[in-house]
């Protein structure tokens, strides 16, 4: 029913984990069935890598939310448009989204990985959670899923682990990783010569294991001294730096 | 039937998430459902978290394999017993492990949070997984819990998050605060007064929140700046710092 006395939906963050369609959580997946409409972000022309993975759990009569980044290519960080555009995207995705919402429809949003953990769902939850009924369900991450494809335990009993984008400078990256136990390293892409030579000054180059599609069709788990010199990686790839082993 | 051909069986190392056991994947609860014993670790005249939140999902007809701590206290970790005293206990686990696969019986291993990120599992897989076929399944991490519990979004865009135990130097844990932006505090407990003075001198108390038995019956999220002073806090409990808020 529409009208004045309509209750407004409720926004689901729901995380559908790092690929596997049965990493799904039994909460997830009834968050998703009882919700009326699923958005997701996706890059134009792409069917978007979050709705893939829950493909296999969408209703038959659930209505899907599209929201397409404005780039098809990377922008970079440090260029001036950069978080301005992406500003003004992530307002107008939270206005579609609240649309929904004030028609009655709960909204399952649904997130690689875990929502909290360096999602996209954020910007809408920042713009709306304050608005309407909000609940996150959390998921396997990404880079759980990418560890345990490569068979690499990251850390035991008190080791430090640092996750890091693969965006910061060489010399910070290096020291970083010479002051932790255990490193992730994401956003790889381009940055892999670089993220190579980092680890490489810190004395962890020989331990260092890059995972592309972690728990997806076409996964790949390579050791970072085997990886072909000047082969391209997905920017979505993650490099893996395994802890110290504590007591054995 | 047993007898010299009798296959060896398979050892699952599965994660079951958190606490709430809505947050078991699909693929952890075939696992559980799969294999005719399960095993998990549990402290003396308990029944096993790990157990616990699995509970509403195991097979009735499952054997139960529980591997039993040698400690009704916590060992400190500096003492020389603990190393050693653990050892001989992951040893003698292993075993009790390895003769059900040897007799044919594939055995899941109860995990909490995710089996490779601090979990008690990899001192089995560091000891089996040449020996047998292994397979994990990666788990929802109590950090994700917790943040989710506190509605925290830990990292967005190009944020470092650090993982530290509680266990550190005061000077040490400060200095790491200092360098990160996201920070998880694991390991609390005994350690709160600590950590809550090292969160101080890094700048970052106030932004700090303490969550206990997070996503479990009697869950609690409180503000580092709102907790008594006194007041004990559980050794699984953890400290979370969110990150920068990136693009807005």
């Amino acid at each position: 029913m529409s009208g004045p006395d309509t209750q407004t939906g409720t926004l689901w963050g729901v995380g559908v984990g790092p690929g596997d369609p049965e990493l799904l959580t039994l909460k997830a997946l009834g968050a998703i069935r009882a919700c009326p409409v699923y958005a997701h972000f996706a890059k134009s022309g792409r069917p978007g890598n979050a709705r893939g993975i829950a493909e296999p759990h969408l209703p038959e009569n659930a209505r899907e939310l599209r929201l397409e980044y404005p780039f098809t290519i990377e922008v970079p960080l440090d260029d001036p448009r950069y978080p301005e555009e992406m500003a003004k995207f992530y307002d107008a995705s939270a206005e579609h989204v609240a649309a929904e919402l004030d028609a009655g429809n709960s909204v399952a949003v649904l997130c690689e990985g875990d929502p909290f953990l360096y999602g996209s769902y954020m910007y809408l939850h920042d713009r709306l959670a304050q608005r309407y009924e909000t609940r996150v369900v959390p998921g396997v991450s990404g880079m759980s899923g990418c560890w345990t494809a490569a068979n690499t335990p990251i850390t035991h009993g008190d080791d430090v682990l640092t996750v890091l984008p693969g965006t910061l400078p060489e010399s910070e990256m290096s020291s970083r990783i010479e002051r932790t136990d255990a490193a992730v390293i994401m956003k790889v892409g381009r940055n892999l010569p670089k993220i190579a030579s980092a680890l490489s000054k810190a004395g962890r180059h020989q331990d260092a294991t890059i995972v592309e599609r972690g728990t997806m069709e076409g996964e790949t788990v390579t050791r970072l001294s085997d990886w072909e010199e000047g082969r391209g990686a997905p920017y979505f790839s993650i490099v893996l730096v395994p802890g110290r082993k504590g007591i054995r």
